[in-house]
């Protein structure tokens, strides 16, 4: 199995550098002082090179939201019981969690994907790629076997090569799975190489006795798993998730077809964390949408390399904060293909003095 | 003429506060933990009681561009020509402009109101209320004598009005005038009571050889005219621009029908500023969209005493940071009507501990 992800991160090239410049050289032709447009002009100049083109355009966005629960979770390290996981997945399957809502404004397709969920679930929309029912509690021993990652892994790839195939030209990572926190918190301990204190945060909203605890489950888990860091796998397999596995087989496979990958907030991080640590180039292709009220999420964004494009103080998850950053990426896009340049408008430029 | 003001700002009432309060109670029962939208669920609660309901809507909208030249021009404080504003001009009413582009995207109208450049112009689209040709050069008296400013005003408290007749439901402040950032760091200086050099800032991009000019030519204007900070329409007449007081106005006029009212940057908000200072109440109805790349923002903001939903570092003005936000209003708006709750969900609510 690991030969079929070597497969995909072999694939993943650099960003196209004539179109780079090209969407350089447009942006200070348009009708505006050069640089004024800030992070949105960085954005352009990006999604040039990812997508070979100074003018892309994005109209297939599609959000995969992968769901899975979390043996942790009997450590009574979130504000929500486990039973909320499957409860939210009906919710999803129905319309009426907040990124569906966000989805149906931005014109993007929300893939619902079951990749370890802890009961059982049947409804038409469902992507049904169950691994196993959970995992194990990582305080106590590993949550999956290499195995299990490695498949879940590939579950995310083959999900970005199905949607890609049928015509998605853009990503946004989304999850669901109450405990994921934890996870997410314990990747970054390793991957990042930060001390539980500065990884563990809040989650769905802990008080400050929980997050105590939080913490300590997570320095445990690293204690006795004994995670190497050098080893992203080993990393996932002991303290990860079902659903951060399956992101991160969805960011490479993204990456790898030269499609553009949005990434929400703290549990997509740990994903991309892990992603960037099997394939550093797969950065690339990465766009960070906002920087989440969750501790540890900045940091884990500066050890990605990545910019945020909001901060709302957002931590619910699930992709809402990816897909309200698509409308700063169609405004990018029409910028570049809307607007008037300097020339055709009749319009003086700058006099550098 | 200040009657016909004072009668407009006599009747801006504060938010209502029962229906801010039914917001409250809807956010905390939608599914998703308490607070986990973040600033979106502030912003909820702050658009309930501008519009008097929990699930307000808003699909007329309306960008209101003010455009006006600036005799300071003649010192040199900008990178471009003072004939950008007329060029520039054509530019927008033939829909080539970034905020045209992205008003387009948003479903907003532009509007383009002739408040005082210094030229002439004809289009069909064109809304002509030119006060005078520009403002005289205030680094050498006055920029404009008291009833021009008032005049001013009353253009954008007409223009307010009018749109809300015919059904206008938001606004977004723009505005176009070579200088403009320079008479706006005056108003900063006097309304905010700080330095040239803490409110002067680099416009459309200027080099630190003219920066240092420009925060001389604030202070000369300052110590020539000796504006009174207890008196606003001193202040704006002295060192202000005619598209600020339109935008003043614009303001107004808006929170005295109740309607949201976009501030876009730096010169919106010196005019929030004028606003605040004609009536206190005002600020309730005003939104900030983002914080700018131009130094000073931020403390204008702080002085409105608004979070800005955005920070991308945009220094165009036109009225775009605030277009580019219209899509987070229209978030919260969708979020407040469409999401589930824990009851019609079947979802568990946190255990807290």
């Amino acid at each position: 199995m690991i030969s079929a992800i070597e497969e995909v991160t072999g694939v993943i090239a650099p960003p196209d550098e004539q179109a780079t410049l090209q969407a350089v050289l447009r942006l200070n032709n348009l009708t505006k002082p050069p640089g004024s447009l800030g992070q949105l002009e960085a954005l352009a100049v990006r999604l040039a090179g990812i997508s070979v083109t100074p003018q892309p355009s994005y109209t297939k966005r599609m959000v995969v939201v992968m769901a899975a629960d979390h043996g942790v979770c009997s450590e009574g390290i979130s504000a929500f019981p486990q039973e909320v996981t499957l409860q939210m997945a009906h919710n999803f399957l129905s319309g009426g969690a907040a990124v569906n809502v966000l989805a149906r404004q931005a014109g993007a397709e929300v893939k619902f994907v079951d990749i370890g969920i802890n009961g059982d679930l049947t409804h038409p929309d469902l992507i049904d790629r169950k691994v196993r029912l959970g995992t194990d509690n990582m305080a106590q021993g590993p949550a999956m076997n290499r195995d299990d990652a490695l498949r879940a892994i590939l579950v995310g790839v083959k999900v970005a090569q199905d949607a890609v195939s049928s015509g998605t030209e853009i990503f946004v990572t989304g999850e669901m799975g109450i405990g994921n926190t934890t996870a997410s918190a314990a990747i970054l301990c390793v991957l990042g190489n930060v001390s539980p204190e500065t990884a563990v945060g809040r989650g769905t909203g802990i008080t400050d006795e929980r997050l105590l605890h939080k913490i300590a489950v997570v320095e445990r888990a690293l204690n006795v798993n004994q995670p190497e860091a050098a080893d992203a796998l080993d990393v996932l397999s002991k303290v990860g998730g079902l659903e951060i596995a399956g992101l991160t087989g969805l960011i490479l496979g993204a990456a790898a077809s030269r499609t553009p990958i949005i990434l929400d907030g703290f549990i997509s991080g740990a994903a991309a964390l892990v992603a960037k640590a099997l394939a550093p180039e797969s950065t690339a292709y990465m766009i960070a949408s906002h920087v989440s009220g969750e501790q540890g999420h900045k940091l884990m964004l500066e050890r990605l390399g990545l910019e945020p494009l909001l901060n709302l103080g957002l931590r619910l998850g699930e992709g809402t904060g990816g897909v309200l950053s698509l409308h700063l990426i169609e405004a990018v896009c029409r910028i570049m293909s809307e607007m008037a340049t300097f020339d055709s408008a009749g319009v003086s430029g700058a006099e550098q003095k």
